[in-house]
């Protein structure tokens, strides 16, 4: 899974544009939030699910789908979006992220990193060059280049050494994923970009790793943003990797974002935590225990449509695994209506009107 | 939840039968099949999985929405139809089984039961007039009488002590039940036949029981049904509880039986066990790693027409929540086709023959 990263929300002077992004299975409107599907599956919900709530990008992992069943699998099964029947737009993270984070031993060096698979603890190698080729035999649209990863609180010494690595890496992932498109649309590769907490490491990181290619998309891994300046992102449509907490979301759009995955929706759901526009909203509370009213009566979600509150807090009250597909269902439903809203008001020249209101309502709600 | 009552197959002369229940919810043909939603949820199934699978009647458990979150609280979000969400028929188990199953503690007497909640240990009390109540308040279609329900092996003494409780509270429910009802058709009460597994004292209760009350069903409950009288049913719609494994519907619609529930196909569903028309399959099994065959392919379900056999194995293997929905959406829809399949070879003078022909496919798959 991608690790939740923190997003520093500050008054900015708002570079919030509003895109498209053609991609072999679709074209994407952006700003857009991607649900994650790590093993394949976006926790709890069906294709049909993610279809009706409007997904139009799903990220998967290739190290997971790496380590099981394996890309030869999923190949023989016809490719990834056959696998899991998703025939719209799908990126595939590179493993980096889950090499540094899940696995319990490891080791780095400039070839590649040897590390234990958290299945079953047998010892594997993944370098720029194979990442590619797992990303190349799965067939997403999107292939991330194999990066570094450092901890957040990584010191400057180390998260320059990582940023080096990653941009090696990201020159051999180029390369071998040239040789396999031949030319061919059918993937593109987009470089992630390092430096921890470090600004100007991670402005001398960008300047470096767009003289690398001309890539049609760039993520941001692994860091707080800090201020990345408005500028940089001019040519650029800009992915930050694992934010997908609302407030994240309207502050990184804000800030020229365009593209956003996070286990949130999913994850928060499975707790029975539920986004609305007046902030978060705890269904096992036992306020709503009589209540006839939607989670969310501006939302048009299965979930909303349906059921009242009273009936989601019985289901997570007694265990009931539908409780666990409704909220996770409302809650992708809610970011991909956050980022279309946003993407009108972009379209209005209103964003940061609408931003500011959005925010008094979401983060105090009642307070007006 | 109700529980899985062995069902003798025996060769038999045959009264299979088709018809149809009309409710206040609607029209039910039978033969027919339904699933179970003990709490209020047929287990990781909504109400349009349902609809999708061809669901015509639901049932839910007056025990287990009794002790949570209380009749009056479903009431209160507009009866058990409105907060289910489901609009075709309901049926309620009254509560028997589960006194009488769950509880840790219990006391019985000619009044009632005495037990504790298995949800928070409190001390209850459950009589025919107030589980008649608990029914009416919640609003399902048809709701059952509340029944002393002994273990399968109990002996003549023991079995027949229950039964004649059964009997008297029978005539309490129907009083306590017609006093709500003031001869509304809102919601009609089924007796339940219980008797252990002695043959003549079913055959004597179930007499006695048809004396009690012109019963538009009936229910046969906590037994090996051994051989009724096909003549005894003539006159009736009879639902044996509980039973839903493919051969024992299969054997017991031969013996005039109309309605079936069970958790078997969720529950086995759950635990990746997928019935076919070829017997069930075990979906964590290595042969289906690269298998893109559907689970089954004669079948319309969502499952089949959507997913291979080898995704939904690693959505097995990795733990993934989807997998226990598409499984137990696939079993629901199983059983619900083939009660439709018998209904039309009912229709058609052809039962002898197809059940012959099921069951040699079923249970001897490749013998052929």
């Amino acid at each position: 899974m991608t690790a939740m990263f923190g997003f520093q929300i500050e008054a900015s002077a708002g570079a919030a544009r509003a895109g498209r992004l053609t991609l072999p299975h679709g074209a994407v409107e952006t700003p857009v939030f991607m649900p994650v599907g790590t093993q394949g599956s976006v926790r709890a919900l069906s294709p049909a699910d993610l279809q009706a709530a409007g997904a139009s990008l799903v990220l998967a992992n290739a190290y997971h789908l790496h380590v099981r069943p394996g890309e030869a699998v999923v190949a023989k099964l016809g490719g990834l979006h056959r696998f899991m029947a998703w025939e719209r737009p799908l990126l595939t993270d590179s493993g980096g992220f889950q090499v540094f984070s899940l696995a319990g031993f490891r080791r780095v060096d400039d070839a590649g990193v040897e590390f234990q698979s958290h299945v079953d603890g047998s010892r594997r190698t993944l370098t720029p060059e194979s990442a590619t080729e797992i990303q190349w035999t799965l067939g997403a649209d999107v292939a991330m280049a194999f990066d570094h990863v450092v901890a957040g609180g990584a010191d400057l010494a180390t998260a320059r050494d990582a940023l080096e690595r990653t941009l090696a890496w990201l020159a051999r992932s180029a390369r071998r994923h040239a040789e396999l498109a031949q030319g061919s649309a059918r993937q593109t590769l987009w470089p992630i970009l390092q430096g921890g907490s470090h600004v100007a490491l991670r402005v001398a990181g960008l300047r470096r790793l767009l003289a690398l290619g001309d890539w049609t998309g760039l993520a941001i891994g692994g860091l707080s943003v800090g201020e990345p300046k408005p500028v940089m992102y001019a040519l650029l449509d800009a992915y930050l990797m694992g934010v997908g907490f609302p407030e994240d979301l309207v502050a990184a759009v804000e800030r020229g974002v365009d593209l956003f995955d996070c286990v949130a929706p999913t994850r928060n759901g499975r707790n029975g935590t539920a986004f609305t526009p007046d902030g978060p909203v705890n269904i096992r509370n036992a306020e709503h225990r009589e209540d006839p009213r939607p989670l969310d009566p501006s939302c048009d979600c299965e979930t909303c449509a349906t059921f009242s509150r009273g009936y989601l807090r019985h289901l997570f009250v007694s265990e009931e695994l539908l409780g666990l597909r409704l909220l996770s269902l409302h809650n992708v439903r809610y970011l991909i209506r956050l980022a279309e809203e946003m993407r009108a008001t972009i379209r209005h020249n209103a964003f940061g009107r609408w931003a500011d209101d959005w925010r008094r309502r979401y983060l105090h709600p009642g307070a007006a």
